[in-house]
């Protein structure tokens, strides 16, 4: 079997398995105050060109949103994000869980406008009974998105200018971020998303880590305590270094950004194995996330030997799936792929 | 000025009044444990029909709704409601900041069906990624709906059926009960009610009370410690016997039932102004609350001297709105209305 | 029997009870939106000798506390009490089910001092694991206390001021307010109270409404969006004249002031009964809760035709209990129970 | 500089990162559901002798407290614990974001008894107000205890029969556990504590592994929906298998108990050197934390080449510290301290 399932399937990359295998019978401090994780802070925020920026380091992408936005909203807000967020629909709750209602938006692509944000918040805002909505506090995008698809300068620009009108704090999930940024046609750097919101994460865990997300504080008025809240939230790792020597081989010579670009460029040829085939797809995805729509009889084939994520029925014989390209996936399994998908028309 | 806007618009119904000021002197134990909420309870269960159910006071709507929902659910646990439930909408989360997410179906008339119960609750349980999805753990509907709509006695059958099927306790909102079981066409009495779900209450704010609500609790799964989470939601009123003094009252000589027919009554006057004057309306109400679709032009004229509630925009120039009779609704003041709408076409 | 077990045992205070009839079928907007409210607001900022300050209705303490709390801490903090603190004990947890720690500091008589929120804070912000204990986020008093006791104007003075050093909002808790303002040898008024913290409130449950809690806020900081966490607590009242006709029937003519005076004059010949009889107390109150030590012996025999709260047990056959006197409370009910402990001697 | 400051200084024991580095570039489904994880259900089991127990994974200890505490309480109720316990003081009030009341007993050693257990149990439920106070809702323990303690088969016996008899669910936080098993005197093994509780965790984070807590949960009634609430927490990792093959590791050829007994003879060695050096101790531990009692002026001296964690204020000129040994702990170590501590008297 080969599977395509997710971006995390493997371990780590093997630059940062050696790195933790070096440093393994070191001494440090604990939670994130030892010099490895002093040293990954000071890189990411020259990556970032943010020399203000707090970094914070949390091992999972669920335990990331649920710290920041319950750092960030009052009781009585809520978060706005596309109705296909993740946060909305594959975190069991944990926004709700903090007491905040998930306010979705929809969205065909998992992206939002700048013009959804403003009609909704004037919309609350100017309703007779405002006080018995739930107010907006804040907006959460994914970019990535969940559909793979990116957001352009252009329309993060306009958005974070509409959050920055209202006075919402915009948080972006980068549990993929590596992916989006090198995508073909992408043009957002990371030290562009940096400039662009009030809060990001730089995800590991799918992007050559074996775990880890890295939180770049912009705004300054949501650095305050964010340790404590994290430390609450069950998400301060005692032996914190670990999270910083897996983000100082991240961006030791743009591995990262590497890593990403590779797995791009294996889930584009993924695409164009479906795409040749005539196959269509649920999303236009240019990062490591596809979606093409099969037969259920071809995918009950294809699943004999490859494995791939059940996303959503299409209608009563073709299903939407997904398959990933990672760090990790080789052309060997790519080309496998390409034969199989190819016998499927035989 | 003439209000329309509610059912809550004035005090009490004056026995209620009456019989607030007669025992407004002695002296009585707090917290609802006294004579007068023990006499409130058997009477309750006696119209019921239910002897061995447990009767709580709570003074109003939101609280009521909180309170009952969080003594059911579990963590990881959300409520289906209908899209426009009062929970989903007008209670700036307070459903969430127990920890639970609401989980709304649409719904054109403020109803659901079991059919969407059971569809909701097979998805979720079947879908691969379970775990990471909301579980419904019960069912929120309000009898009447937000709407004015109201459950037939085969609809409610049919719904509690699925409920019980999957273990899902169904908890009925009767803020407005009385308005329900008394309309046009109404096949649920209160005792029917009582037999159709797990919890509901009897609204006493809307119907006739100064404040109240009466929490029925029929299974007995749900009845444990009831009070305490009352108590840690600001729920157990301290002179708890004004509740159990209301709901007394409301009970003489089924006070309730007459003052909630009187209002469907007014109800129904009102309708007719409007249908016999050309207008349409949002819904289909058999109840007390009225929902015509005016021009923003009329609004405004008929609002120099009544009041009603906004509701929604229907197009660039037409809005629907929400008339409400209730216990205190005058002929007299139906007859004004009925001259004002007849004057708009003049 | 003569109930002297609390101060919430009979309805409202006449005045109260006749304005509320008046005004019965008028109608209103809901919401304290209405002109009774706002005419309590301006009495009360008068009182209060604060122009700016926002006041707020909401219906009991627990849900007060609770409303208060919830809206000014941020996830990570808790709120310093005395041990005795009704929000350490006797509230179900309700403030913990916000989220947040009860900090409680040792206490003998119901007071904390400066010098104690002083050491905790600086105890928790010095420590090398700060991050990992809950920060002390706002500090909670009541006036009186649960003992009966009462804060000099010195004592709050230098609290307050050591509450401002740290950015720690003071919370006056005046369930009984009344009845401590005008306690002998009482050296604050109302209006002391309210330019000495942050937010407090003014009780009325317990001093002649039949319901009802006046919050005013003071620090402009903490004024934002309270009636949203209001509404999501369940504490916007629909019918929310009733409170505003409550708070202006208590503030004509000082009604408020009289009947709290009244109150603890009664408490003091509460107090002298058994003082006289040789009666140790738990506390040493000047107001209208008076705590007297008996034998479990005469507890019983008392107890055949007095009410009272049980508090504590002090030895293997001594209990300390609670007596409280009322704005209800009548010379002969005193009279009574001045016999009834001579009784006990004979 | 060599620092016996914690337990969680180093990375993993060589064998664990030798099966992490060997399986890193393998394929495994996400979220524990992998063949490691189950190798090493299947393994805890066996050590646990509990065939129907389930067996979950979690990263750190304060997200464990978390999940479990918040799978077990209803709304109203509080956790019972030590008032030294971890998740009363050291976890940034985690329980209470749950909304949970921490209800803490006095204790000299970390430890409770099963007859503080029961008074606190028949005092809150004989009590008049029981409703008003906080319900115990279960009673979590450290084995062994943040003082190094232990409890004996006899104590935990007994306190699991009064759990039982009360129907409070017994959870023991393991963090340390292999260093409580394997101390002298001990006559709990793991299959012993896992028979005399309903859920207990096997601690891997500061026992060798890089990270890690396995969840073991005995009581049928408490493993429903578990996975479920671990995900809303923030606590299913990706790739769950990171945490299966750890333990698998730990429990080759009973590496965990080895390394565990190497720990606590480190800490004798430490302790005697104490001991015979004439310091006196905050408490007398069997495991691998030692709690000297120093003067300030030889702190500062030693810790100019050891770490060490500062715990306690003892008097004006002398402090209780935690020095502690771990499976990564070496002679050469504790030589050199030895060293230190013998020159300090020179």
């Amino acid at each position: 079997m080969i599977f395509f399932n997710s971006d995390y399937l493997e371990g780590a990359h093997p630059s940062v398995m050696q790195k933790l295998a070096e440093t393994n019978m070191e001494q440090s401090i604990g939670y994130s105050c030892d010099p490895y994780c002093d040293a990954a802070r000071a890189k990411i925020r020259e990556v970032c060109e943010t020399p203000d920026a707090d970094v914070h380091f949390l091992v999972g992408g669920t335990q990331t949103n649920t710290t920041v936005i319950a750092s960030i909203l009052r009781p009585h807000q809520g978060v706005l994000t596309a109705v296909s967020g993740h946060i909305n629909n594959h975190e069991t709750g944990a926004i709700e869980s903090t007491g905040h209602k998930v306010l979705a938006l929809p969205s065909d692509n998992g992206k939002i406008t700048a013009k959804q944000v403003e009609d909704y918040y004037l919309w609350q805002q100017n309703d007779e009974s405002f006080e018995h909505i739930v107010q907006p506090g804040m907006v959460y995008i994914s970019h990535p998105t969940e559909g793979g698809t990116i957001y352009t300068k252009a329309e993060l620009t306009e958005l974070y200018a509409t959050c920055r009108k209202y006075n919402l704090p915009l948080f972006i999930d980068g549990a993929r971020l590596g992916y989006g940024v090198m995508a073909d046609g992408a043009d957002l750097s990371i030290s562009d998303v940096a400039h662009l919101c009030d809060v990001f994460y730089i995800g590991g865990t799918k992007v050559g880590a074996l775990f880890g997300e890295a939180v770049v504080i912009l705004n300054p008025a949501l650095k305050k305590d964010f340790r404590c809240i994290m430390k609450q939230r069950g998400g301060m790792m005692a032996k914190g270094r670990l999270l910083g020597i897996q983000f100082l081989a991240l961006f030791e010579d743009n591995l990262y950004l590497k890593i990403a670009r590779h797995a791009d460029e294996m889930a584009y040829q993924i695409r164009d194995i479906f795409a040749k085939a005539g196959y269509p797809f649920l999303f236009t995805s240019p990062t490591n996330q596809q979606y093409p729509i099969l037969s259920d009889a071809e995918l009950s084939e294809l699943g004999k030997n490859f494995g791939y994520e059940y996303w959503t029925r299409v209608d009563d014989t073709h299903s939407g799936v997904r398959f990933c390209a990672s760090w990790a996936t080789t052309q060997d399994q790519v080309d496998a792929l390409r034969r199989a998908v190819n016998d499927l028309h035989k």
